[in-house]
């Protein structure tokens, strides 16, 4: 099991990326690790945080990097491609050097968000702002089968992210996603509000990649928020000053869960290939679970089975209108 | 300064209603509360709560409480209505006996969120799931007006919610409607993203329905996620249960700010008189802040400026329009 790691993008490459690779390799035994950049930077400061005889250095000029693991992914020298450059450019390289799906549409972001009621994947987070509904119908059943097979879900429940429960609430797209959902072979338990998303009643949530990006940031900044206030009046008293100290461990297990270094990026479904995107802000922890997603999904065989099913939609859908 | 209260509609109605009128017109010496629903059911809470001088019971069937409020708001026999009844209904009913100011193409929710950096609106909130880029512009300058004359914000600071900074970014509406709110007369600041709205960049914040509900409802879901999540983690360990006592009320002002029962309820901008929208599980509280947004709103002037702006805006169209 070989990832391509861009050890160039992301704000605090590549020092990050090469500590993540590390923490990486010495978790998985079964993992090796091509850090694909300036050879020139990486090499050093690979020597400084401790060389491990599973991570490599594949050098490329630093605004090919992306180009040179996807080049990799497709040529199969890779199993997996993880990057935290710009998400627009790790996509339009990962489209442009690995190609989508025979059938699938528009490739979409997913992101597995580890909520206490469950594991909840959010599809689309933001590669299509603009979507119709039969690009919402195949993020249902990428998701689903991202959830069955990478996640372990038997018959995943999937659910759209709506303003109502009823069927017909919500703008055009989502009416009309409704009903195309509902006929397409997922498990689908009808649309899903806001309030709902963290309880683990869908194990996917289907949404367009403007609506998914916004639901997505809004939670991170309401969680960044409550922390904040809640150091602010903590501070306000120092009863409260030590009485937070006792409980901090406390706090931090239940903040964690929802900060995107523990996300461990997302993948961009419907590429032929296994691609992670992590968060621009990356530290190595961040890159660490990256680099864990990726593995998994490479171990799964999720694009094998999603090439087949595909391709029978594919042939069907032609031999109907024969 | 009366205000017209559904006293039927929502899903603690009458009790909740009754006694948050209560609590409204002996915090504020200026306010009437006109109590519009079933007398026979009305009366005998009111006497058990404890009746009021400056509250009077207006007798209305079940089914049409909503309409007889929304009656005396339209013959200025109240200067502004609230109701926790269903937010379609409450909206239907008060475009067909309200109407619209002229000008006005959608009414929209407009919601005041209490952040520590300053107040937000945030708007629209669930009125209109389809829009054009001309709606948004609209819900912009009625934003601003709102926050100006209301809240008392001089020259607010407009955003439009977006997945990235640029111009250009987000979906075809978002891209559009950049556009048009940036020529249309507002302080426009540019697009804030998700992870933005609470700190406070933008005194108004301009969404299409759809994407404003879901922004609300997960901000509100991942708040109730984290206190519950807390709690969880409180409970796992006795030195935690102590240490969690001494810091409660600390906790409980950190939280209770995303809490929509201090929101108040959203106001219905573009009908020809205040409207608020209060949740539908509003207890006496959040009926006591709904009806405190309506009388900050009624006393402030701002349907009359809307009124004078808007008929401008349409003479000066319609004089280039010849």
């Amino acid at each position: 099991m070989r990832i391509a790691l861009d050890a160039m993008g992301g704000d605090r490459a590549p020092r990050e990326q090469i500590r993540g690779a590390l923490l990486a390799v010495r978790e998985f035994e079964d993992l090796e690790v091509s850090l694909v950049g300036v050879a020139e930077v990486i090499e050093p400061e690979l020597r400084l945080a401790g060389s491990h005889p599973r991570i490599s250095v594949v050098p490329a000029g630093p605004a090919i990097a992306m180009e040179v693991a996807m080049t990799m992914l497709h040529n199969a020298n890779a199993d997996a491609v993880v990057s935290a450059g710009n998400t627009g450019a790790v996509m339009a390289s990962a489209f442009f050097y690995v190609g989508r799906i025979r059938g699938i549409e528009r490739p979409a972001l997913a992101l597995v968000l580890p909520y206490n009621a469950g594991r909840v994947l959010l599809i689309d987070v933001g590669a299509n702002t603009d979507c119709r509904p039969s690009h919402l119908m195949q993020f249902a059943q990428m998701g689903s089968a991202y959830s069955e097979k990478v996640i372990g879900v038997r018959n995943p429940r999937v659910g759209l992210l709506n303003v109502g429960e009823e069927a017909g609430k919500g703008n055009e797209l989502a009416a009309e996603a409704h009903e195309r959902i509902k006929e397409c072979g997922v498990n689908f338990i009808g649309n899903v509000e806001g309030t709902e998303v963290h309880k683990g009643i869908a194990d996917v949530v289907v949404t367009d990649g403007f609506t998914g990006n916004i639901a997505l940031k809004v939670g991170e900044g309401i969680a960044d928020y409550l922390l904040l206030t809640l150091k602010g009046v903590i501070k306000s008293s120092p009863l409260f000053i030590g009485a937070a100290l006792l409980l901090k461990p406390a706090l931090k297990r239940a903040l964690q869960r929802l900060q995107y270094e523990e996300y461990g990026g997302a993948n961009l479904l419907g590429v032929n290939g296994v691609v992670v995107i992590a968060h621009g802000r990356s530290d190595a922890i961040a890159i660490k679970n990256a680099l864990k997603v990726a593995r998994q999904a490479a171990k799964s065989g999720l694009i094998e089975t999603m090439r087949q099913s595909f391709a029978r939609a594919t042939e069907a859908t032609q031999a109907a209108g024969t």
